[in-house]
């Protein structure tokens, strides 16, 4: 009785969630620019509602009872974790007050147009002070969340649950160990010839070539969409609905190709979730209030970064699927084989911009993020040494010079949008993918075959059992034990970075 | 302090239906097909909320004490309004048992799969319990809306406050007298050559000349947006966001160019209401639960109705903006002339479908299918008895046979959707727009001036001023008394028809 009153409740929950999903995904994609400021009203407004559903008392009461009714059900039964994911939300939502939740909301607003500014005039003064407060912010909310070894755990909880400084830190040692020689490797190559990917690379036609490798890759455009955006994104409203955005350049056929690679790993996650879980806490993001399929966002990303560099960029896709490329784009790639196109599109360079970075260097940028997080949230750090720290962090972990706190310091939205504690989801995801792909390709010849041959339909089913369908039920380590036989290791990640950036 | 509480409430509510209004748009223009069930979920649930929220004890309470507050204001201060819709609309959704709300959404969603089914096999039998319940409902419903003369009238009052089966009897009777001798004078007419109107029309160039027009009669797509659709409809998610869609037949220029028209002037009212009642009743239906921003169904057809027809249609249009569509079209209309375009789209003839008929025999249309539902409310025709009763008045009023009930009473998707009592908004609209038509352009030479030489901004000034910027905060028959110093009155629209069709 509390159960079923419960699961509604919290399906109530969900439908707000998943129409905040739809009201931002069209605020990014089909919203006139003059609806900015009633939309922030309505996204605020079904954000309040969703969450003083869940902190209800009327909520807290029928969980109560829901607990005691669930205590008869045998072990194995999701209604013991279904719960526990529901109690630990209901509490957080309970906990944090709601002026320290406005506070958060306003500053965001504010700190986000301090940041703008500062960027087009290069002056980190400017939005220097926005960002103490956000980090005054945050540490309240970490507080309020709870922490017991480092203030900065409490946000990594939120988005990647059983992670820590601690564990970080052994986890960012490893790779940093095993990245920089291959770092080394890969720059003492020869440059191969990048020249003819900013070739003219029309719009329609890289949208076409895009929706036809996500069909190959298994996405299904019956529960989805491609659309066009300035920051790409997934998003779901249900597994029935499920779409994904790129941007173009007509002079860079990569943005769009690796964008929708990317994404469509995103995409057929959110597709896959058991349907038995619509509407319920296994694919809602209780905590940071959407609706969301994923067990974590490191699991998330692991599945965009495998189809998009462990399926998409490898030279066996290469050689499969160039001749795709080449009848879309017959005057761009008349004179590329397929072997220049993979070393084309592996091409290692040491760069500034975090978002602009290659697969072998995109960790360091990662890894000096997560340290200064850290920094600002335990104190070690103060806000106005930021940008100096981070032209010596770069001088040191890449070796370049930042000419300017825009290409520094200032580059990412995150902080201006009070998000810390995220990035670290960037670099899990990288190895939980490697992690994972590796196994399939091990111990499935069917996956294998399907590789090897352009059939991407047994990798789909292999990750399909072991992660998609268990949307949010399993946590992150549980499906990544049962699936490899042991929790998040980067050995497979430095072996694939290795073979493909250092030639081993 | 309670009014200020209350109009925090009332914005909550608006926020979810804007919400509401932005999920139909999207399942009606984006969703793909796999989104459906989960969807109706979605909006079944942001319904609920908003219904909710308003009948709330909360809600109520403050209510009283926000009357207190305005009773010290002075008379002419629009809170008293505000408030005075604010207590109908909380009263009707305390009145209406959820039992009774959940039944009429249960039934529709079955009535609705057993209309298609019924049109599909041409088999009225099939339909007709779904519709026998249906107007049980519907009475059960007017019923707890409560009504004095007849039930319908409880009906027709939520779409067009004001009429009842008696104020529509006795319009219908000047209007069936005055169309007769027209319709009679215009079908003795030589018939026009239509031909041309069913050339090559691509849709991509239907669609920028739409756009054209469109921005030519003021609509601002900064805050808009035009899409495709299957069933045409303007929506908007406040005034700052409103969308207007249509569909395209590229062997017809006819359904997108005058559909586009007739959007746009539906779209020309949301998008000039006063910035002041965003979030507000003024800018809300609370009693039908969806953010708009006419101050009733008939008021916004009219808008819709002047600009598709006495505008659009005109021959002072035709003869200044031809150009535009040859320019567009060379192809298919090289050969014709303003003047013979003109008499293309106000051809008249019978015919036995609503959606298809032309402006002339529109509301015989209309008028027929008002008197099935009050009959049906009232029960003096039983459900069994409409498709026979149905040829017999098309016979009567159009001199047609009605060959199957898929092209007689099977026609049409309200019923089936448990919408009962919005068709007479349609022929209200068509008088209106000809009584604030007529108005304009006889006592401002501005406006006579600019349709003169097609600038339509002066109209669209005189229409803000008169019309749209008010909202809901001002009855449809206070708008009309004020702006043409009568109330409802048909004699400027058959007047305009006589001209028009009779070539008075």
């Amino acid at each position: 009785m509390s159960l079923t009153a419960l699961r509604q409740r919290i399906a109530t929950v969900s439908d707000l969630l998943c129409t905040l999903n739809l009201i931002v995904w069209d605020s990014r994609t089909m919203m006139p620019a003059g609806g900015t400021q009633t939309r922030g009203n309505q996204i605020a407004t079904l954000t309040r509602l969703a969450r003083d559903t869940l902190a209800a008392d009327q909520t807290f009461d029928l969980l109560a009872g829901a607990e005691e009714e669930a205590a008869s059900l045998p072990p194995g039964d999701l209604a013991h974790e279904e719960l526990r994911q529901i109690r630990h939300a209901v509490e957080v939502h309970r906990r944090v007050p709601a002026e320290l939740v406005e506070r958060r909301a306003s500053v965001r607003a504010q700190a986000n147009a301090a940041w703008i500014e500062a960027r087009a005039t290069d002056d980190f003064a400017l939005f220097s002070p926005w960002l103490a407060e956000t980090v005054r912010n945050t540490r309240d909310y970490a507080d309020a969340l709870g922490w017991s070894a480092h203030p900065y755990d409490a946000m990594i909880g939120l988005y990647e649950p059983g992670e820590t400084v601690s564990s970080l830190t052994d986890l960012f040692g490893a790779l940093r160990a095993g990245i920089a020689p291959v770092l080394e490797a890969a720059l003492a190559r020869p440059r191969p010839d990048t020249s003819f990917l900013t070739r003219a690379y029309p719009q329609p036609l890289q949208a076409e070539v895009g929706r036809t490798f996500a069909e190959r890759f298994g996405y299904d455009f019956s529960r989805g969409r491609l659309d066009t955006t300035v920051h790409p994104f997934e998003i779901s409203f249900t597994r029935e609905d499920v779409r994904i955005t790129t941007r173009y350049r007509e002079n860079d056929i990569r943005p769009a190709l690796f964008g929708v690679f990317h994404e469509t790993g995103h995409g057929l996650y959110e597709q896959n979730v058991d349907p038995a879980f619509t509407r319920s806490v296994f694919a809602s993001d209780l905590l940071g209030l959407y609706a969301v399929g994923g067990t974590s966002f490191g699991a998330h990303e692991s599945q965009s970064r495998l189809w998009e560099n462990h399926v998409g960029r490898s030279r066996r896709f290469c050689e499969l699927n160039f001749g795709t490329l080449q009848a879309t784009f017959p005057e761009s790639l008349a004179d590329v084989t397929p072997d220049a196109f993979y070393r084309g599109v592996t091409d290692v360079r040491r760069s500034l911009i975090r978002t602009e970075a290659d697969e072998l260097t995109y960790d360091v940028h990662i890894m000096l993020r997560v340290e200064f997080e850290a920094a600002l949230m335990d104190g070690s750090i103060a806000v106005v040494d930021v940008p100096g720290a981070w032209r010596e962090a770069m001088k040191r972990h890449l070796g370049l010079d930042v000419p300017n706190d825009r290409e520094g310091a200032l580059q990412d939205i995150h902080w201006s949008s009070g998000m810390i504690g995220s990035f670290c989801t960037y670099t899990i995801g990288n190895v939980m993918a490697a992690q994972l792909h590796a196994t399939a390709m091990a111990e499935d010849a069917g996956v294998r075959d399907g590789v090897a041959t352009g059939d991407y339909a047994p990798l789909a089913a292999w990750l399909r059992e072991r992660v998609w369908r268990h949307g949010r039920s399993v946590p992150r380590e549980e499906i990544l034990r049962r699936a490899t036989g042991r929790g998040l290791d980067p050995a497979d990640y430095l072996a694939h970075l290795r073979t493909r950036y250092a030639g081993d």
